[in-house]
């Protein structure tokens, strides 16, 4: 146990957790039952520039993959999403939106195309291993579904290509953007993505074989010497100024896809069959009420945000604040929030009610901020 | 944030969480993406005997109920299943496994029979609701499928009724164990069974309408200061020697329910359709080969069991410890195992690899120890 989180084995440490232990972290969240590090020595702010100059290393093999192979993979994967995946190429890495019948988002993974019948769904924080086994086994599909032994490190940052070039060769620095390729690391096959959950550049290197993680680590960290590599995480003020929503905080199974912003990874096409279409087609038919919006607001540092806060306008309630942070970049805080239809134009003026009683003025943002 | 859990909107605060801090909660734990307080001030030893000779409140909300209703309820249930639920009665709760089409476990909640096209799942720490979602959308079947606004509060120890009596009145001592009945609490009727976590007896408050949990949490409180009450939580000494397993510690989609001791919760009946049967007839016929058991070991205070640590006969591993701790009742440690045929007999002597690197002598032990 560490003072705020009790540790037992459900909680499941990473093939990184020791490394990360030995960095100095201090502070961890939970996602898929698994640690994923979120504070070391240095403060959020301190993290934030860092990351925009150098490179850091990120235990984020809380990104589980959910593998779905067999002959009727294809057809299972593209139920779940409202993202056409007809012209995926194996190589290709794609967002893909997870709904229900009602259109209520239940995951937003990213999709690796492995081969024509192989694919990982690359995971937020929700089991979308059950629901696509319970998809699959209630309709009788040809599908083997599983977590494999695969645990994703980021190296994020400019710096980031620099480092892995110097590491695994020249030929990283041609994989385009959500595309993969293979490295060679102790005499086996490793992927890697151009891809990470930052707006700074980088990849990921999803590790087959938990055996390996410390090695992975220590090479990366070698590596990265010459470049002021530190060890990191997800920076929130970089994730918020850059508009990159989180599943349970922006996003839960109350809100559709158009809401959070993805209209572009979503077909309304007839011919494509996936789960909630029809209310996926009402919601586009009808328009959207809410949307995601950036909302910067005074006041001075605000506390954590650990349960929406209302966005208020003339003493009525007009929406909620899921994610909020102070940026030393901005000298204001920047927070994430969806908003009513009528105020969520560029420059609206609200309130925030914040949990520490005060109501600080703000206005609406344009995303990335 | 405190040092060691980063708290954001994903881990989700309870109607309780602002009592239990008042109360001065100092770790957390995270169950189907909420907070389960896991310390109060007391150490788990005093805790231990407190729970053991008066009466404790425990935030529970964590415990989310996923709600079937519809003509297909009875169906989905009984097919998600191993257990029979044919002569379930409104107002019974029966703990059932759940399965998947090998027989691994995916969730083991308590099934509350509220009409004969109405069900809660109280469950542990997996997202059942997207495997239930996943089979009623694959087989077409004719069913609602959502999480209810329903938050258990848990009053345990052998003081726990009395405070109860007080409360809601002498009917509930009629209560009988793992039924439910109503009460009325401020103008409402609240669902109330005789269950719990611990061994030591009590109740479950399955209190629908968050709103309410500030009051309803004072209420027994008030009502408790004649027992000495406190705050507590899931005690893990307690739970250990009483052999209550926790998914995710003691079992994972590893397990089958054989190998896990539920075997009287399992049928084998050709007339009852449950996915995994084939599998589980296949384990039935061939016997297990591994089982859950106590193991009791020495060499002082050990450290949080994080991971499984390995349990050895004659330098050949032949099991793995996955819950541990110091029990002052026993001057030992205790802790739950799962052991190999061959050496899963009491008194059987092994030695545990504790990660503190210390190699311990002990015992196996017949459940609870």
């Amino acid at each position: 146990m560490t003072d705020g989180l009790n540790f037992s084995r459900r909680l499941r440490r990473t093939p990184y957790t020791g490394r990360a232990e030995a960095a100095g972290v201090r502070g961890f969240s939970v996602v898929n039952h698994m640690l994923l590090p979120k504070a070391y020595a240095r403060s959020v702010e301190e993290d934030y520039w860092h990351l925009r100059e150098h490179v850091q290393i990120w235990d984020v093999a809380c990104q589980r993959q959910v593998q779905i192979e067999g002959p009727d993979a294809t057809r299972l994967v593209q139920w779940m999403t409202p993202r056409d995946i007809g012209r995926a190429k194996v190589g290709d890495c794609l967002y893909v939106p997870i709904t229900d019948e009602s259109s209520g988002l239940i995951n937003d993974p990213v999709l690796l195309k492995l081969a024509e019948d192989r694919f990982w769904l690359s995971i937020a924080d929700s089991d979308l291993l059950l629901y696509a086994k319970g998809l699959a086994i209630g309709r009788g599909m040809n599908v083997r579904i599983e977590e494999p032994d695969v645990s994703p490190l980021a190296v994020q940052g400019p710096k980031a290509e620099a480092v892995m070039a110097d590491l695994f060769g020249e030929h990283i620095r041609e994989i385009g953007f959500f595309k993969f390729a293979w490295v060679e690391f102790k005499g086996t096959r490793q992927l890697i993505a151009r891809s990470g959950y930052s707006r700074q550049g980088g990849f990921e290197i999803y590790l087959q074989g938990a055996h390996f993680g410390p090695a992975l680590w220590d090479a990366i960290w070698e590596a990265g010497q010459l470049y002021d590599i530190a060890p990191g995480c997800p920076n929130l003020i970089e994730r918020i100024e850059g508009g990159l929503l989180s599943y349970g905080n922006e996003m839960t199974r109350e809100n559709n896809p158009l809401e959070i912003g993805l209209s572009k990874y979503c077909t309304l096409d007839e011919s494509i069959e996936y789960i909630g279409r029809d209310a996926l087609q009402r919601i586009a038919a009808q328009g959207i009420t809410r949307k995601i919006r950036g909302v910067v607001f005074d006041g001075g540092r605000c506390p954590t945000c650990a349960e929406p806060w209302p966005l208020m306008s003339d003493g009525r309630q007009i929406g909620q604040i899921t994610s909020a942070v102070w940026s030393p970049r901005r000298d204001a805080n920047v927070s994430l929030a969806m908003v009513n239809h009528g105020f969520w134009d560029h420059g609206q003026m609200i309130t925030v009610q914040v949990s520490d009683g005060s109501h600080r003025n703000g206005w609406i943002a344009n995303l990335p901020m």
